[in-house]
C-alpha cells in the first residue's frame, strides 16, 4: 500500500483539514501519478458539505486532477514514468453496457464510479479524490495533457473543459453560429473560450456590468446583461445554441425566446428548485431544452487535445491547500476569477 | 362575393349559431371548395370562447376541412373542379421567410394566417373557419385528399394527424424504436395509429383503465396506467421517444425519466400552467425536453399520402351542426372517441 497524504471533510459540517490514508499498489493496467494541482469545483463544496445527501466521510473532495505518471503497473500499454497526466470526474464504469461501449462512460448504465465519494467495483472501498498527493488510477480513465498547456491552469478543464466542450460538441456548434453562454463562473468562462475558439458568434448573459469587459477579453462578441429585458428581446430567435451554465434558481423562459427554431438550450448545472417551462415556447419554434453531463474519455481526450491546438486553459487563482475552506467560502460568492486550483506541493507543509 | 353559411361564435360567452357571411370570388390561384365536413378541435372551443384572450368575433371556427373543389382561379395548376381536398390550419403566411421557403409555414417568421381567427394579408378581413358550406383558398395551402379515404374520417388529420405525424417524422421515429403516447385523446389516438404504422413498439400512457383495450385496438402494444407509479418505474430509461398531448397540468418529470439517453419528449399541447423541469433528469441522460406546432404544407401532404397508403384515418363520431355546442361541452368532459366531426349537409336545415 502506498501512504497518502491529503485533505479531507470528516463530516459535513467540519472544515477539511489534513488527512493520511492509503492508496493501493497500481494494478495491471493502472498508473501511480504524483498530483501537482488539483481544482477546486463547485460540486466539492456541495459534496463535502453532503448537500446532495450521499455523502461518504471521511471525503477526500477533487476531480480535476493534474500531475506526472510516476509508475506504471506491468501491463500498461498507453503511459510511461515522466508522462504529464489528468483524471476528471470518473475513475472506472461498468465498460460493458452500451453507453460505455460508445466510449460514454459519464452515462454508464450500471452507475460511473467518481473520482471521489464513491465505491470501487468491491462495493466497499471508497474513492478519494485530488487534493491529495497521489492517485492510482485504471490507464483507460487517465487522460494525456498536452505539453504546451500550463499544468495549473489545464487542471479545470477536467471537469468545467469537458462539461462545456461536450454540449457544445453534442449540439452541434459550428463556425459563423450564435452561440449564448449564460453565467459567467468556473463553467460559464471554459464555455466563452471554447465557443469562440470553434469559431462561434458568442454573446455571454450576465447579471453584472462589472463583468462585461472580463467577458470580451475571454472571447465574448457581445455581452447583454440579462435583467434588462430590452437587451434580452433584442435577440429573440437568433440563437442557435444556448449553454446554461447558472445553477441558481433563475426564470429560463426568457432565454428560451432567444433561441432561433429548432435551437436548443443545454443545462449543465442542476438548479436547487426545478425551473418552470412555459411549453407554448418549445411548441411554436420547435425549440428543445436539454442537460449535458461532464464527458466520456474519448471527447475528454479530444478536449485536451483540443485546448492543446488552440492554447486554451483556465484563468484561475493558485492556493496553498491549506487556504481550502476559505476558497471554498469565496466559490460561493463567485469571488474567483474563474477557478481555484491547489497547488499540491503546499501539502508538505502539514506533514 | 360568394354568400356563404355557416355557425359562429358572435362572442366569448354565447353559445354558436347560425351565421351568413360573404367569401371572395377565388382569385387567380385560389380554389373555391364546397365544405363536406369539419372536424371540431379543443383549440376551436378556447377560441370561440376566448380563452387565449386573441379572439377575433364573430368568429367561424374549423381546421380540418374537407371538401370538394368545385371552381378553380384561371391560374390554378394543381387542383380542378370535384377533386377531394383538404385545409388545415393556415390559409398563408409570408412565403418570404426561411421557414416558409423550406416549407415549415407553421414556423413563418412573420406569422402565419390562421384558417379562422386571424385576418388576411391585408391586416383588416377575417378569416372564417369550416363551420360553413364553403371557403376560399390558394392552391399552394390546399391538399390533396387520397380517394381511398372516407372523407369525415379523414377531416382531423389536417390538425390532429399533422399535429402528431410531424415529431414523430422530425425526432427520426423509426420501426423497432419504443414510442409513448401520453393521453388517448382526440391527438393521442392519431399519435398511437401513426407510430404503430411507422413500426415503432407503442406504449399508451392514460390515468383510465377503461381506455385499455380501446388502446389496444388503436395500435398500442402495452398501456401504462400513469398513476401506477410501479407500472411507470419499470419502463425507465427504455423509450426512444414520447409524444406529450396532455394539456391538462400533470407532473412530466416521472415520464421524462422513462426515456433512454438522448431520448426526446416533444409536447404538442399547452397546459394552462407551465409545468416544472427537473433539469436533472434532462442532463444524467443527455435527454430533451421539445415542442412541435402542426406542420408544414409539404409535411401535411406526406403525412395524408402516409394516411392513404397505410389506411389510416380518424375515430369520429359525427354530428350535425345544430349539435355543436353540445360537442363542445362533450369534447372538454373528453367524452368523445375521438373527434366529433360536422357533417356539412346538416347546415341546410338552418338557411
Amino acid at each position: 500500500m502506498i501512504k497518502t497524504q491529503g485533505y479531507a471533510a470528516t463530516d459535513a459540517n467540519k472544515p477539511l483539514g489534513p488527512f493520511q490514508f492509503e492508496r493501493r499498489e497500481p494494478r495491471e493496467k493502472e498508473v501511480l501519478i504524483e498530483i501537482t494541482h488539483c481544482g477546486v469545483c463547485h460540486s466539492d463544496i456541495h459534496q463535502a458539505r453532503n448537500e446532495w445527501g450521499k455523502s461518504i466521510f471521511p471525503m477526500v473532495p477533487g476531480h480535476e486532477i493534474i500531475g506526472k505518471v510516476t509508475r506504471v503497473g506491468p501491463n500498461v500499454s498507453k503511459f510511461k514514468a515522466g508522462d504529464l497526466v489528468g483524471v476528471g470526474c470518473l475513475v472506472d464504469s461498468c465498460r460493458s453496457c452500451g453507453s460505455c461501449k460508445e466510449g460514454l462512460e459519464q452515462y454508464c448504465e450500471k452507475g460511473l464510479i467518481g473520482t471521489y465519494n464513491s465505491y470501487e467495483k468491491d462495493g466497499k472501498t471508497p474513492t478519494y479524490g485530488g487534493y491529495s498527493n497521489c492517485i492510482v488510477v485504471h490507464e483507460d480513465f487517465t487522460l494525456k495533457i498536452p505539453e504546451n498547456l500550463d499544468p495549473a491552469k489545464a487542471a479545470p478543464l477536467l471537469c468545467a473543459g469537458i462539461t462545456t466542450y461536450s454540449p457544445l460538441r453534442h449540439f452541434g456548434v459550428k463556425a459563423g453560429q450564435k452561440v449564448g453562454v449564460m453565467g459567467l463562473g468556473g463553467l460559464g468562462h471554459m464555455g466563452v473560450k471554447l465557443a469562440h475558439a470553434m469559431g462561434a458568434h458568442v454573446v455571454v448573459f450576465t447579471t453584472s456590468p462589472a463583468k462585461v469587459e472580463d467577458a470580451k477579453r475571454l472571447g465574448a462578441n457581445e455581452v447583454v446583461i440579462s435583467k434588462d429585458a430590452a437587451a434580452m428581446a433584442k435577440h429573440n430567435n437568433t440563437f442557435d445554441f444556448i449553454l446554461n451554465t447558472i445553477s441558481a434558481p433563475i426564470d429560463i423562459n426568457p432565454y428560451l425566446e432567444l433561441l432561433k427554431r429548432e435551437g436548443t438550450m443545454c443545462v449543465v448545472g442542476v438548479a436547487p428548485t426545478p425551473p418552470t417551462v412555459e411549453t407554448a415556447k418549445l411548441i411554436f419554434k420547435r425549440r428543445n431544452l436539454a442537460g449535458s453531463l461532464i464527458g466520456g474519455l474519448p471527447e475528454t481526450q479530444e478536449m485536451l487535445d483540443f485546448c492543446g491546438k488552440h492554447n486554451i486553459t483556465c484563468d484561475i487563482e493558485v492556493i496553498p491547500i491549506q487556504k481550502i475552506n476559505e476558497a471554498y467560502e469565496r466559490t460561493i460568492k463567485s469571488d474567483v476569477k474563474y477557478r481555484f486550483v491547489i497547488d499540491m506541493k503546499s501539502l508538505k507543509q502539514d506533514f
